[in-house]
């Protein structure tokens, strides 16, 4: 009952060079791509494989090729471009497949063919009614077979993780014996635990025959929200490849999500012992990429790659993070493709936070100024989600809080054709700082477009919008629309946000939010002191 | 080297009643309300904190009433109202904060006060500026206040995972002897590892004068996507309450989601032989809540409560769910609250999903019949995201594929003011199964309801619309919004979704994908045989 004190976390430790390399093979494109809402066509596929390639990705599992001759098309296109990375296609342990998959890879500098067959009682009896000594010798054909085509051979025992050890040991001992080079193991219910899961890998790297000139591979699903937490367990029982996709699409709840994985190697890489050569400065450009081609969002709290992983709203941690970074933050969020941390300015907001910002913004405040703006800044912060680097330029410049807000959306019309050939068109009229009427009008691409193009006019402000994303919940009353537009001003990435029950106001809110902190830059040379009496 | 073989994991053992009950401590209203995009009105958090009360959480975190006399009015209101479980309110081991906590528990049955304090050497120096000694004092200072108001004290110390041991315990040890009866072990910053955390708590529980009298609590991050395993993990080390939220909202990337944390706890509660009282039916309702009022969606693959945690669409796993459920799912969909699990269809899918589909429709097909019917419907798989039961029809009904999937929409219209008073207008041009042309056109509280009404008008179908999702990701030429639509009609829950690159037209085609349905139920009788010739 007295176990000895853990160590602290040696943070200097962590920056040691860890001794092993865990190969990243992603799924993205097979496991992920098979499931609702990512299906992606074969120019999709390929545009996804080069952006994996340049990633750092060891190996590309670009699709099941039995399953179409589409899929076939799109794996070959992606054999003959994409370089850098091994390229995989999954098969049954049928001739059929495996031949499609030979044919599907024709091209590839490093082709692998990765077979596959249910080694569970469950699976062996109600899926494929095999007996055991049939699944051994299906399995066998099958890494043989694919042999005969390429050197790499990987070899997946489905169901691993309710599959009897000694079975298991068995059929991946025979699957090396037939040539096979990398063994995966996958947890394909997501129904494992991290100290289940590490023993596992412990015991069949005792008991496979050949096991030292094994690669042991995890394929891990979360269904039980573990995918990482199990696969990092694999690595520590002496895993050596790890199955993952990006954002964790994938099957159900998807498969572990690499962002994940690759930080928690690098943030714990003393822990863990294990590196991977991914540049995770890509890891956040390539999320987005994936949910621009599948139309797939993250939400907001998604680690990693979601637009909150390096925000802080709250007082204490804003207070804290302007101390000392470390306080709230393991990782720096330009390491993995962040500009930088975001401090949200809200009803949850303190002292610390709002004298750093307005700093930031130009303003020398004293003492008793700052404390009277933040009386203002948590009245105003009680009616509105966030406050805007332009509210708090109304409060300091002491204006009129709405008028000093820069433009301000009065009037707006949308005229829009779906799914016919009028012109979408859209008219707005705003009010200018100095409140003066304007009122503009512009045909676009869509509803939104024309929108954004109308404000364009209005405001004279031309943005290029890097990503927009709007998303609602239902169309109840007490529903609210969220949009966000992104843009780059003279290098700076600015994002702004609108919201509201309708979404194309809440777009227009976000794109005149980013509009009006141009218009303010452009007016107002930094750093400026006020006078503050 | 050999390690013994791991058991297989023992099915039958999952159902016996496991002896620990760990206590549910939601602070959705706290950590996840402060973080940015969450924020929620006193009557949103109100509705919220009745909904979590119905769910069955042990405490319900409803705030920080220092941060604001609007959160301690919201805090004030759950404290009348809300019963059936503890009411807990956050302050910092400051009298002010104590004080407001008190002030805003005042009506509560069980209420409890939360203090918390900074305990590791980074906090200490960098956030606080104390002493080991000066923590120390404030951490019993704390106590003993809340204890003047309430029975019921919870201790955290802040980043306690990066805190030395020894102090943690010595800490911990005075907060017990002050007061407190839960002492709450938090991973602020998400750093741990399962078996980090695990051994922590083990090691308290060791050291702690009085563990034996104390409820250990976890509460972690998800930084590095292991809040989950790290908050199973404290369980085995003897951990009897976990800090979670719905959806996992909260600071950054969240914290530990409860709906993860439940179901592991459910799914395999003999391997971790702990409990909890969460009614699971009640997990899907209560996300589905929380992202209506906030507004903030889950990504389609999040576990448990996202879109595709039960959708099947590879040929694979649908062949295999046809045959045995337990093959590719370790819960029943129902049991968390979902109507049923769902076979989409879609160009992995293979012929046995296919021919149970059309079992489902109504039509009995022989073998030759199939395998055409199973040709056409690959080809239009590989230019459809997703095949709907109104495509299958046609293409078993012969009929030309575009006039028999109903009613389809051949012209829109929509005019809408936004930020203005006019009146948001759609009209619509469908062309029936008949080929004849219909249009309508009404007005709607927004662009999406006008459109859906001049569609109930032109269709004749009155569509109670439970939910509706839109999701847009940049607005480049490759995106795709995605629009889905659920009715509940009879007593049946319809889903239909739509995809363009235009969310208005994605939103018409979704309730229409709906709407065809319910039209196509009325006019066949089912089950129907239909000749085969």
């Amino acid at each position: 009952m007295n176990p000895p004190a853990p160590d602290v976390p040696d943070v200097a430790a962590e920056a040691r060079t860890p001794t092993h390399h865990v190969a990243i093979f992603d799924t993205s494109l097979r496991d992920g791509e098979q499931s609702p809402g990512c299906s992606m066509t074969a120019s999709q596929k390929l545009r996804f494989a080069h952006a994996l390639a340049e990633l750092g990705v060891d190996t590309i599992e670009a699709g099941f090729p039995a399953s179409s001759g589409a899929e076939i098309d799109a794996t070959r296109a992606i054999a003959r471009e994409v370089r850098g990375s091994t390229l995989a296609a999954l098969a049954r342990c049928h001739s059929g497949d495996i031949e499609a998959c030979a044919q599907a890879l024709d091209g590839a500098a490093r082709p692998r063919i990765h077979v596959f067959i249910s080694t569970s009682p469950l699976h062996r009896e109600h899926k494929l009614g095999l007996s055991r000594e049939q699944v051994l010798e299906r399995a066998v054909m099958g890494v043989e077979l694919a042999r005969r085509y390429v050197d790499d051979v990987e070899f997946s025992a489905e169901d691993a993780l309710r599959t009897e050890p000694e079975f298991l040991a068995q059929v991946c001992s025979a699957a090396l014996a037939a040539g096979a080079r990398t063994l995966n193991i996958p947890d394909t219910v997501g129904y494992t635990t991290p100290s289940e899961i590490r023993a596992l890998f412990e015991y069949l790297r005792g008991h496979v025959v050949g096991a030292e000139r094994a690669i042991f591979s995890a394929h891990c699903h979360n269904d039980l929200g573990l995918a990482v937490a199990n696969s990092l367990a694999a690595i520590e029982g002496g895993a050596r490849q790890v199955e993952c996709t990006i954002n964790g699409i994938g099957e159900r709840a998807g498969n572990c999500a690499m962002e994940e994985l690759v930080m928690a190697l690098r943030v714990r890489g003393a822990y863990y012992n294990a590196h991977t050569r991914i540049d995770a400065r890509r890891l956040v450009p390539t999320s987005r990429l994936l949910s621009r081609i599948t139309g797939m969002a993250v939400q907001r709290n998604k680690a990693i790659v979601g637009q909150n992983a390096f925000a802080h709203e709250s007082g204490i941690h804003q207070h804290g993070m302007l101390k000392h970074r470390g306080t709230y933050e393991i990782m720096n969020p330009e390491d993995v493709g962040w500009s930088q941390s975001q401090m949200v300015l809200g009803r949850h907001s303190g002292r610390a936070a709002l004298a750093d910002r307005l700093q930031t913004l130009g303003f020398v405040v004293d003492e008793a100024r700052l404390n009277a703006v933040f009386a203002s800044f948590k009245s105003l912060a009680e009616k509105k989600r966030e406050v805007f680097d332009a509210d708090l330029e109304a409060l300091v410049l002491g204006a009129d809080a709405r008028a000093a807000r820069g433009h301000r959306l009065t009037r707006a019309h949308v005229s829009t054709g779906v799914a016919s050939d009028s012109l979408p068109t859209a008219s707005v009229q705003l009010v200018d700082p100095d409140g003066a009427a304007i009122s503009e009008a512009a045909v676009g691409d869509g509803p939104v477009h024309a929108l954004f193009a109308a404000l364009a006019r209005a405001t004279g402000v031309q943005l290029q919008v890097e990503s927009y994303h709007v998303s609602s919940v239902t169309t109840g009353d007490d529903a609210q629309g969220q949009a966000s537009v992104t843009a780059r001003v003279d290098g700076v990435e600015l994002t702004g946000s609108g919201t509201s029950t309708d979404i194309l106001e809440a777009s227009a809110l976000a794109w005149l939010d980013v509009a009006n902190r141009v218009l303010r830059t452009q007016q107002q040379p930094r750093p400026m002191a006020v006078a503050m009496a």
